[in-house]
């Protein structure tokens, strides 16, 4: 038997005989020529059919495996073609709810559809390839802080109480008891700072029960979460997420130059990142967009994508850090900013107008964490062994989280964050 | 100010003044001069303290830092030490529920005690360490699987039916109905074959509802799985996981060389990996051991270990795979052999007597996988969707998952699955 090769390895073979295995993308009667597009995890290549080949057995997506004599044609992808000798019906198919060789400028799809009949879906190529990004953002992030001492953790999931407040929590039956999903790894990496791993990251789920559907949430996403000891303000954090951005940013455009120009898409060269305060920002939005509403402690939807049209058009920028957040409207956790207590030492990444990050360093000491929370009047039931860390020697410490749907959103201008997420999760959707 | 350098450094940059900062070990006082060793992510360092430095600030687990001079000392960690000249104390330290600086052989407390204080016992070097090797092999998972071509997933935990029946399955209010989470990523793997990505792996949170404690089991543990198409046989799929365990051993062995040696731990070199088959195992656990209890279509923990120990002494392997179970006692999923159709081609994965991994190829054919279900008298409520995926051009495929947790434990000779878990969750523990 010959070698099995890629589709993509085709005019690397110019004149050897080889097989190919995929699904059929299509099929091309030309006067009286059948030819079939072969799909596989590499691309697309070309086939011209035996004569006598039956029709039956290679019909849109099917899974083949073809054997036969690599050509050039200059009218093929890859300027190459497989004529083929021997076709074998590895996989038959019914022919699919959706059209998968249309691109869906074309077709027209509502996302809902193809949420449903994701297993279909999912082989469109302009679909399917937001994962591939999705993956290469995923390996850019561990890669990056690996590079720089951080130790990748993995925390429970299932807890005894929330890290983040509020009512947007899920409950689990365990063994008859309540538990919860848990909506962030905060608690948890901050103690393994303590545990002397001092920087460590996590890629995980993360859950929160968001009653109304947006263009922007899902109740599972992925978290990128990083967390850092001795710093000495949330400075540090800034210029490490800005280190974070740049690498990711640098491995999507190196890895996914294709993708990325088919959608027309260029990445920014991040160097720096400029910053405004939420009091200028919403003095920005006042005076420049004559938007009063919805301001009330945090940027709405509306002002954000306002914030970032203007760090676009006036600071050049598609990512603005917003700072200066009032402490009352950030969690019990957060640290004050050393100038002004009132005013908290954290801050949100804005990226082409949608908050993608949100950071801060953290209160390390426990009197005053203890006050935070008391002062709140969040009770710690279920949380004292994290108020007990900081009994013991909690270095000042800062950390940010980054949602990877969004940021996959974001990178690729995709509408939805469903279409970032292989099977989003909502209110009312829990399947595929 | 000096830069600040890592403890691990300080044999670089002798006669030069440094600041280190990091945990307060352990002090000592030895013939009036105090010394202390100071901990930070990358090991221990010897610390000198100034004659009029006062104690308070520099007890055990104190934060501090120190700024002074890099001299030579032979009897000092790394052949160097700091001669102290400014302390500043960073973060105050009550006295721990544990000694961090005192091995576990010579504290001698017990796992619970070292999990009701785990932001404490998480310092103790040995404790920690274990999470070094932990993220080691996750990372070389997920570069081994990219080098050979595979796309990393990220698949909903929350799930509408379970993947691998039985009641061991956690619900969750999701809005008022149910779901569930989920216990492993199989049915979704197998899709995101069938979309094109051909090769897929997973590294990410699975669940059982275990009502019993064992040393081999927690509620919630990472699953590394990996799924791959256009396979031969599930041969495919148990080479390319030797591949796998061979590549893990050695970034293990390269990484972690002082942890294993520490532990007098010697990784094997797997070349390949013997196999026996399930009636073969239970021939030989009957003559050979005299165990005839226990073996009804699967080894019980007795029979893993007993294979486990003939495998070292009569094959000269800590590594065995153990194969041909019934096709009845594996997941309605899983492909008969092809040479039998009562057995199934599916394999265990022994390692050092205890089952790290479990695989199989799959069916991929429609109507032979509904039978399959229709036949156990499986409902596929709430799965149609993973039926309908094999309607439209399914490759041959297979694939295998992977404990973290028991990887790490067995590579590591623990002797409990919770030491190899930073947060284990069991039936009676959701905290910390």
């Amino acid at each position: 038997m010959n070698t099995r090769i890629l589709s993509a390895e085709l005019p690397t073979r110019g004149g050897q005989h080889v097989n190919v295995a995929g699904w059929v993308h299509r099929v091309r009667d030309l006067g009286g020529v059948r030819f079939l597009l072969l799909r596989d995890r590499s691309g697309l290549c070309q086939v011209v059919l035996p004569k006598d080949r039956d029709d039956a057995s290679v019909g849109c997506e099917c899974v083949v495996e073809v054997e036969g004599k690599v050509v050039a044609e200059p009218r093929a992808p890859g300027g190459f073609e497989l004529l083929a000798e021997h076709v074998e019906a590895i996989s038959p198919a019914e022919p699919p709810p959706l059209e998968v060789f249309k691109p869906l400028s074309a077709s027209g799809h509502r996302l809902d559809t193809l949420l449903e009949h994701r297993a279909v879906s999912l082989r469109i190529p302009e679909v399917l390839e937001v994962f591939r990004v999705q993956a290469e953002i995923v390996r850019a992030f561990g890669e990056h802080f690996r590079a720089n001492g951080f130790t990748e953790i993995k925390t429970p999931k299932l807890v005894q109480a929330g890290a983040e407040g509020g009512s947007a929590i899920f409950e689990v039956n365990y063994f008859g008891r309540t538990a919860y999903l848990a909506q962030s790894p905060q608690f948890y990496k901050q103690l393994m700072v303590g545990s002397g791993l001092e920087r460590v990251f996590e890629i995980a789920p993360a859950y929160r029960a968001e009653k109304s559907e947006t263009s922007r949430h899902t109740t599972e996403f992925i978290s990128l979460d990083f967390e850092m000891g001795f710093i000495e303000s949330v400075q540090d954090v800034m210029d490490t997420h800005v280190g974070l951005i740049r690498a990711v940013f640098e491995a999507v455009g190196e890895q996914c130059g294709e993708i990325l120009a088919r959608r027309e898409i260029e990445l920014p060269e991040v160097a720096e990142i400029p910053r405004v305060t939420f009091p200028e920002a919403k003095d920005l939005l006042e005076k420049k967009f004559g938007k009063t509403e919805g301001l009330a402690g945090d940027l709405d939807t509306e002002g954000e994508r306002l914030i970032g049209q203007w760090a676009r058009e006036e600071l050049g920028s598609d990512l603005i850090f917003v700072t200066g957040y009032a402490l009352a409207k950030r969690p019990a956790y957060t640290m004050p900013d050393a100038a002004d207590a009132l005013v908290s030492a954290s801050f949100d990444l804005l990226y082409n107008g949608v908050e993608i990050t949100t950071g801060s360093q953290r209160i390390h000491d426990y009197h005053q964490l203890a006050e935070s929370f008391r002062r709140r009047g969040i009770g710690l039931d279920g949380l004292e062994w994290y108020l007990a860390a900081f009994r013991y020697g909690m270095p000042p410490h800062g950390g940010a989280g980054t949602g990877l749907e969004r940021l996959t959103k974001q990178i690729l201008s995709l509408r939805n964050i469903k279409e970032a997420c292989l099977f989003p999760r909502t209110r009312y959707r829990l399947s595929p």
